[in-house]
């Protein structure tokens, strides 16, 4: 649920496990209207959820779109998924933006980053 | 590790937990040379290890890579993590393909999906 056209191209850093990360692999409709107001209130919203680590999102144009999002832990994700604004963007985009979608919550055991010298 | 420009445009879907992401998160070089030929052949490689099953990939022009492996255990995933083939072109990736890059091993937990009637 983010388009991070602002943020400088990085991946989101490897932290100490365990963590959790929320998995978002979704395919859009044609009309995209009101998504990018949605998605940029959504991303406000989330860093204020204590224990929010960060997010990486792609994009390929007129593919698949992967979100990724990082939380402390699992009480950190679980409220950010039951927050209501979220919910209701969510039924939104159900019912406007996505033609399909899977949501995968995993708790990390490893991990490990490379940054070039 | 993928592009899938042959592949049609639709999210892995939501197997029945537990089963294993791999989420790596890339930022590439300039050059590219060799990439997509190595790329093929991992594709072709990690279809051979038994419990794979299947990656998403999306790629925001000029931005982050996202590459997510789905396996159904860990045994399947650390069999792909010490494929001597796979070792070889991570060496290779962090010598000339990619700037920086962080990988997140994870369980997943629970998963669901949403494809539009």
């Amino acid at each position: 649920m983010s388009n991070h056209p602002e943020a400088p191209v990085a991946p989101v850093e490897a932290y100490e496990p365990p963590y959790y990360v929320a998995v978002f692999t979704a395919v859009r409709t044609e009309d995209q209207s009101g998504y990018s107001k949605t998605n940029a209130r959504m991303e406000a919203l989330v860093k204020d959820i204590p224990g929010y680590l960060g997010m990486d999102y792609a994009q390929t144009p007129g593919g698949l779109a992967i979100t990724v999002g990082y939380f402390r832990d699992a009480d950190a994700l679980k409220q950010w998924q039951s927050n209501a604004e979220h919910r209701a963007a969510q039924k939104r985009g159900q019912a406007e933006w996505y033609q399909s979608y899977t949501l995968h919550v995993a708790k990390v055991e490893r991990s490990h980053g490379f940054t070039r010298a």
